[in-house]
């Protein structure tokens, strides 16, 4: 079985809060674009996090990478950085940026992507869900 | 973050009695290709649409499309007219469209894409979950 | 380890049509109650049933009751008979009841107790989900 | 079928901020007692709550209780006030009330109990799940 | 608040190998009353265990007992026992017990009700689930 | 609707033993690869499969692939053949491959494609999931 290419994903939770909010406009133009996603006083979520990543079939480990190690990327460079956080206030590397699960989920690849070719794979997509009914996929494309 | 692309998705629920019938087979016919499906007397789902959406993210609002506009668009489009419904007897779109779970996808789409293009998406897939064990996704392929 | 008691559960699915009404009362009136589900055209669900059966450890088995024996029971006396069927229509012990989940649960209840206890257990409880937001349980109460 | 007790169940999601943090302790004591979960910034879930009445079958509608009546009672009474919220600071049934789930689920009792009761039926539980992991129930005893 | 009684639950998984053989027959009546269950060479389940406390909450934390402590019980006393296992082989508190989802729930109680007690709680009820389709429930009766 | 294109996928599941074991390798070796997934004897889960098949609707039946058949391949040529099984010694299309689940999957795939081509339909694509945590995901790409 030679050079297979397969796709494996890693599931993770975390909750945060967070609130929809561009300073550029008034308080009344973002409660009128963000409704209750507004609040000044924030709300929050149980966020699910899927970490999908591509590559070969290594021969001995019948692996395309080995799970626990993408695990202590995926902890390492998110879990710790934003469970039981403020998504707006805690996260550097969500600095400035406005934390619609878009965004949350292209400062994501950007956190793995490059620990994820460090092992041997490629960063295929991330899927992000806010709620049992909404999410978000992303492939890395411009 | 100029022009990243994402895809967002919608998940909807709704129930609904159907049958599988050809009109232009015997009845006998009918059973032997349907079995149960075909019972004069109807069955039912409770259905789960997911609709997927392609669009770049707009720098202001941190969104694809505003899921608040999605929602409304998949209510009054879909939603209102199928949910507690006959798919074979009390839905206008579906009208003489034997509805299988594909064509019933397929009706859906041809339902949604000009909404969602209004929207400035572009419809990407649907997928419609018929039970646990079974669903269809369509990409607007012919 | 002698007489310990313990609930086992089953789960089992189906799908059927129905509707809501009552024969005693004009259409207006069943309209006014029952709103969406008193469609004259039938709607449907997938519906989940869970069987607990209340039972004392065989030693010999660790087993309260076989699973297998259990899940035959509820094939013959209730998934063989309602499975893609109209609850008003298609099902005998259905007959001149209103199906609420309430009543389609009781007559479950009736239907599955006298063969569990055959079987050396005791119908402790059933549980039935109508949709993925609401659901009924039954413990033989009068 | 006179007088039969049925116990039905509605479930609603919602989603909000929290922190724990009792204000008679240091900082020092709440970070040690409630981790991750003092967070000064907050953080949030998506909760679910599971809301079970107990009530005799109405033998007209074979319902118990009517769910579109239930639904009304906990959208006024519960998710309007705490869906997109701040459970510390935007709630007023919950103020000077520790956010814990605990506490959570017994405010909501409080909210919800007499309306029910109102409706000819008795709150039998709560059951309010902060994640995937954990889950609360609540039956009223003192 | 004084003295609310509440109960809490945690889930857990974990994976094992095992069989259902009674030693004392022979393989044909083995065979006969476990099926498949008897493979001699083993079969395996993702378990998903639910463990449910009673106690009153303490008013200065607003918990029944601390989800920590009790993660940290179910993890010593179960988890680190139990996982990647094989039920029948590798568990010291199972030896020369017929692993069936009965008897692994007792078991299981034994292992953590002295200590659920020792944190100030009660343990009220266990759940195992082996698969989707079925669990068991202990409270602990004789 | 002439020539549309869908895809279909149908769920199983399934439980068998496992472990992760290279001959090649020294016991010590094995341990540092994989941990206790190399336990020497077995652990297990509960596999959930999902084949998604790729088609053009028949217009007579509305249907990609007939769901029965399907399921009719999946059961002969995968369930009856892996369920309540270990991986490692009783699957004759697993001999000598290490059952990681990119090695399950891909000897799946060789097993299921050509019944699926016979039935005029393509096999487009395998998820198979290990746990609610990780699974693979398999296109047919060498």
């Amino acid at each position: 079985m030679p050079e297979t290419t397969m796709y494996i994903t890693r599931r993770e939770c975390f909750n945060a809060a967070h609130k929809l909010y561009n300073p550029s406009w008034s308080d009344k133009k973002n409660l009128e674009v963000f409704g209750a996603c507004s609040n000044p006083n924030w709300h929050g979520h149980n966020y699910i996090l899927y970490v999908t990543v591509k590559g070969k079939i290594n021969k001995k480990t019948g692996f395309v990478v080995d799970f626990k190690k993408l695990n202590k990327i995926i902890k390492t460079n998110i879990f710790d950085i934003v469970d039981h956080k403020n998504l707006n206030l805690d996260v550097p590397f969500m600095k400035d940026i406005l934390p619609s699960t878009e965004n949350v989920a292209k400062a994501f690849w950007m956190q793995l992507s490059p620990h994820i070719e460090a092992l041997g794979g490629k960063l295929y997509s991330l899927r992000l869900q806010e709620s049992e009914n909404n999410y978000i996929e992303y492939y890395g494309e411009k």
